[in-house]
């Protein structure tokens, strides 16, 4: 399949910290004080060729992830790409199903974000042997190819392997014009950088300004906090972009389901056009009832633990939006399942992102969704958060409120050098500084 | 409240590896070679009383957890038994809900289990201070203390603090009555140590005949191989204990929805008192599928993650027997909860038990569930697994099926000296053998 077979020879993992805390970058009702952290990885091969992945965290315990990954290169090791990606799905089984590891989870928590870097640095180091970006790698393979990459064990309930071909096939006839499209306008998106938590009221209507004169028509707030604080934030926000754009509220699993049926129901004054993450992100039948409760869209996914739970948001009909995330479940593997579900139920994937690299990976998934899956832009856009990006080789690029879909081959993960010596933790440079020493967060 | 109230100077913790994997004991549909484990932990304080811990594991990853218990063992260090005790809720809240570790969750996976072994060495050294086994500390207090332990937050929908009193405040009368009856006839109780997965036939058959000559009246057979062979060990165990002792069995989570239930039919013929985690933990709308199609009582919870999980679990009707474990939710606070909705569903409580120390442990939430929730021994049973128990300072007592309660101060679950000397992994004299050299699986 691919023209070049390397096998991999070691994988290196590191501890990654930025100190985005410091700024109150990405605050909000829950997370009060993230260090948009990672547990990376470099796949190293005996062609020279690498392989990178990361998985995100948010600062303390990323040391856990970094330990995971660690134990899991063991099903990487020693294995040619092709071993690899001839039957992924039967990799994908091994790699969660270790018959002592897996009660750590099973395919959920600390263990499962470990999966997602290496899986997602396989994909990475797939399409840089292929000589082109993952999405286009994805684009490429036939439906037999991508249904080979799935795991369907505990989700044949609600798509077969068989469905799943068949959405696929579908579609392929109709590939190539959206894949036209894509290449020309791009993925819309929506940005969650006016409206942090810990955000001044002046530094929510400047930075609302600032996104509109940029193109922006899709606005996130972050909610959770008193209530009348929560609705004035949201008035400012809709004084400032007005009432034709979209305004989405997140607020991060703060509420019980009673209150957050009562909270969502004052908010609904704002015009929502989603609630995110009223509560527990485990709590499918509470969803249901908010849902039911308040005729405002609901959406999750984020801290959706597996394709499992996923299922039943669907079946349950739970949610009207889905939201993956890159590296929540293990990898783009698990992804496609998941994707393949919400076109089968309808609901359209609008991806989350933000943090370090999530940006990144994410419009690799949705695209994969306007190829092959869901084929449609209706109702999608694509989170889009403005930080640490400088770290990237190849940064998203985003154009008047859309990501234009990058050429370079690979999953658009690897990081600079440099930004990994300094921001290693705790040995890099910046940890070493004395600012840094004055200010960091104990371990 | 106590009449001493030791300061926490340290947390020590060990990797504990006992080699059960050797002799097949423990093996089943899916975890087919368990080296039953635990992150232990000791509570030190000023006044040199102890309070132990641990979260059982299944070998490969315990490091994980005991990282985990290391990050978190800054939540007790420094703190009086009291400053914790005194409002235990808001301290569990602290202990999960760390703004950046909690990222790794939230409350489910590694970091939930490492809670567990800290909120459990907690309950040990509060018993101990007040010179109480756990349980009989559990009958004493108030129910308005009892309900001050637990965190009430994403369970409201189904138990409120009010109702929560309400079933407390109901069988306080008649507590007194249920206590004399434990003290003399102890726990119901059922053994799985019977039908393991590599067993052969006639070892099968000669455990069978011990139990039955031991007073076992409950039996649980793994299932989850051969459909054939399923059925024909299934009737091994019915020649041998007859029709009128109960079976059951447990597949493990082996199957998806659509098999599990036509293996659940199937297995049907044996008359099942409950059939035992047919698919995956985290499928509560398949686990009420698979009850509703097959008329079977359905029985799941070892590998349930949370009180969220459980409280949907009992929402959607989704299980009869709600098998708690002392280690997978964050400890007895979570647990206590779990009971007390379960009280109110009106499903029975029959915990999961094995490995090293769970049976030790739960022998006391299962009398707080007859003292003080569901306030009837009808259809309970504790499960009882015979390994490791040498092990423990204080052992379960069994005597004719049914556990008796421990008297000894504490959470009966401290472990030999000698025997942490020996299994602690990699460093033990156990480990360090010739014998654990050739044959131990790689770490």
């Amino acid at each position: 399949m691919s023209t070049l077979n390397p096998r991999i020879t070691a994988v290196r993992t590191l501890d990654l910290r930025f100190p985005t805390s410091r700024f109150h970058i990405g605050s909000d009702a829950v997370n009060k004080d993230p260090d948009y952290s990672a547990a990376y990885c470099i796949l190293e091969t005996d062609t020279g060729l690498e392989g990178h992945g990361l998985t995100f965290t948010l600062g303390r315990g990323t040391e856990l992830c970094v330990m995971a990954v660690n134990y899991l290169s063991r099903f990487l090791v020693g294995r040619t790409l092709s071993d690899i990606t001839a039957n992924m799905a039967a990799w994908v089984q091994e790699l969660t199903g270790d018959t002592q590891f897996r009660w750590l989870g099973p395919e959920k928590g600390v263990i499962h974000l470990a999966a997602a870097a290496l899986v997602n640095a396989v994909w990475d180091l797939w399409a840089r042997a292929e000589g082109k970006p993952v999405w286009r790698l994805l684009a490429d393979l036939s439906p037999e190819q991508i249904v080979a990459c799935i795991d369907f064990r505990y989700i044949t309930d609600a798509l077969t392997p068989e469905e799943a071909l068949e959405i696929l096939r579908r579609n392929e006839p109709t590939k190539r014009d959206r894949i036209a499209q894509l290449l020309q306008s791009g993925l819309p998106a929506y940005t969650t950088s006016v409206g942090w938590f810990g955000f001044s009221d002046d530094k929510i209507r400047n930075l609302c300004q600032q996104a509109l004169s940029e193109g922006w028509t899709h606005f996130k707030l972050k909610v959770g906090g008193d209530a009348a604080d929560d609705l004035r934030r949201g008035h400012i926000v809709r004084e400032e972009i007005g009432w034709d754009h979209k305004l989405m509220v997140d607020a991060n699993q703060k509420w019980d389901v009673g209150q957050a049926i009562d909270r969502t129901r004052q908010l609904a004054e704002l015009d929502l056009w989603w609630m995110e993450e009223p509560t527990s992100p485990d709590d499918i039948l509470g969803h249901r009832r908010i849902r039911q409760e308040t005729n405002v869209r609901i959406a999750t996914g984020e801290h959706c633990q597996s394709k499992v739970m996923f299922k039943q948001l669907l079946q349950a009909e739970a949610i009207d939006v889905c939201q993956i995330d890159s590296c929540r479940v293990a990898g783009v593997n698990e992804n496609l399942a998941i994707i393949l579900m919400a076109a089968k139920f309808g609901i359209p994937v609008c991806p989350h992102a933000g943090g370090v690299g999530l940006c990144e990976y994410v419009q690799h998934l949705s695209a994969f969704d306007f190829i092959w899956a869901g084929a449609s832009l209706q109702d999608r856009v694509v989170e889009y958060v403005d930080h640490l990006h400088e770290h990237f080789l190849t940064p998203v690029q985003i154009q008047r409120g859309r990501y234009m879909l990058p050429q370079t081959a690979g999953f658009s993960i690897e990081i600079y050098p440099e930004s990994l010596r300094e921001y290693e933790f705790p040995s890099g440079t910046y940890w070493l500084s004395p600012e840094a020493q004055q200010t960091a967060t104990p371990k």
